[in-house]
């Protein structure tokens, strides 16, 4: 795309200044059960559950008082919601949060719960009618990933990876729409020139491996994506404006199975007293059953916690602790 | 006890720069699931598991060159024994952990993972035994919270709540020997004069409330304080030491019931995605339970991680999430 501005390092302090006080300043955890070089930087400790509160609440903030006094509106049914609605309400602003239909009450309700309205569409319609929405009500849409104070907000995690481990080697990011990756990737290359920046994903929804080794953008249809228990991995790949960042900035993508996603989870349970979803602990699943990835210094990126408590624990019921 | 020196200020700052590097800076998690007035700080994120880290490496600083040359022993079946070895370790101290022989496998090797000998002794004899064997052997016995360098060491949990948080109003702290909350007690009121310092105990192991509200020093059999779920929790009081401590810088002690501890492992795992055995959930119990105690900015401390896998994973199935 001719013209494409890629976010910079300034962008980044940028978001990093107006985040400050309204999320967590997650330290690195030593990670010795993988690997003496390893660090986990855990924002499923974040409010909501996942790093989405940076780029949330720095999207937002970013915004001109005229377009705040009216509102914002997003699309989702997960974490990107939920961290919507939080930077909303805590900075006074008013939300609409779309999500499909099929939406688990206990989702929902803690959406409404932040203050926020939820409008219920059927799942295929909700992009299209959160746009509408944002048309008729003169609204703000935040998108999950395409945007650029999103993505400079969620490389807030780089920017501080960098600051607390300056000789950092290899940082492994999940991957799904490449929000994260992105502003990641540009702080820790701006700051750690020499580091490598490598994304995760399920081999169930490998859309990103595909494109990386095929050098073009690829997405994947969400029958494909949906077979993944990685369900905050299901997007169908990133957007022209993550794609342009990944192109630049990221060294290589690679996959992970199922059950080593869920093995992953158990142990950061168990290992690392951190509850974690299983999107979150792909970039640890890579780390413990690709050790070559552990080259140098590194930090395995746990990005959310939101986990069905059912789920954990029939998998902690059989680690063997 | 006449002329028995209370531990100051400046010993927990000693402390703190003793082990900066060695431990988890942890920082302050927002609640607001209990209240916008509380804040979590997670000692379950340390290595192995718990705030003692922070004790077993000042201690073991602190050693003159000669006597750690020779090596160190400590009797423990939990947390303590698991910090000594790791702090021994990380130091290149040598390390005898004296241990009940009902421990559990998973435990024993734990400790032998880290490079200490492990000494397995009916459980009666753990005291005697490591007595004996610093005696023959030369060691410096680290006792788990009767020592100055133990207390100062624990102490920077306080010294971190007043650095993040300096117009904190209360502290909850959970308390069994007393280590934790003297040390804590001592740091907040020498930064923060005006805050309360509250422990926390369960009903069934509340020697030391018992002991607050009689005006003297109070112990419970291990018969007894057994009974709690809270297996972090069942010493038998405190020390000559830490009631000193407790005595002159502590506020209140409360109890909170069995079924108020494993609740609040639970929604700790689900709400605030820490993984928290029980002796670690009573401050947080004692928050969801008794909300006045929650006046004016308060901390909770969590102050350890290692939880039986299948008990959480029964608790988290019981779970509303």
């Amino acid at each position: 795309m001719v013209g494409m501005r890629l976010i910079d390092i300034e962008d980044v302090r940028a978001a990093a200044k107006r985040i400050d006080g309204r999320h967590v300043r997650t330290p690195l955890l030593p990670c010795p059960w993988i690997s003496d070089q390893l660090w986990l930087k855990p924002e499923n400790l974040q409010p909501t559950g996942a790093f989405k509160i940076r780029g949330a609440v720095n999207a937002i903030g970013a915004l001109p008082a005229s377009t705040r006094s009216r509102g914002v509106v997003a699309y989702s049914s997960g974490n990107h919601g939920r961290a919507v609605a939080q930077a909303a309400h805590d900075q006074g602003v008013a939300a609409v949060v779309v999500m499909p239909d099929n939406t688990p009450d206990v989702k929902v309700d803690g959406v409404r719960a932040l203050g926020a309205e939820v409008v219920l569409v059927p799942g295929g319609e909700r992009v299209d009618s959160a746009v509408a929405i944002a048309d008729e009500r003169g609204l703000e849409l935040i998108p999950p990933y395409d945007h650029p104070d999103i993505i400079a907000g969620q490389g807030t995690v780089g920017l501080e990876i960098a600051e607390d481990l300056p000789d950092v080697d290899t940082v492994l990011v999940p991957v799904s729409g490449g929000g994260l990756i992105s502003g990641v990737a540009v702080a820790v290359k701006a700051l750690c020139p020499d580091a490598r920046v490598v994304g995760v994903e399920p081999e169930l929804a490998a859309d990103l491996a595909e494109g990386f080794a095929a050098g073009r953008r690829v997405t994947w249809d969400y029958s494909r994506t949906v077979r993944t228990v990685a369900d905050g991995l299901r997007a169908p790949g990133a957007s022209e404006l993550t794609w342009a960042h990944i192109e630049r900035f990221v060294d290589d993508v690679v996959t992970v199975g199922e059950d080593a996603i869920l093995s992953a989870m158990a142990r950061l349970a168990t290992a690392a007293r951190l509850v974690v979803e299983p999107s979150g602990a792909v970039a640890v699943a890579a780390a413990r059953t690709r050790p070559e990835l552990v080259s140098g210094r590194t930090v395995a990126v746990v990005s959310g916690g939101n986990v069905d408590p059912a789920l954990l624990a029939r998998h902690l019921g059989s680690s063997p602790g």
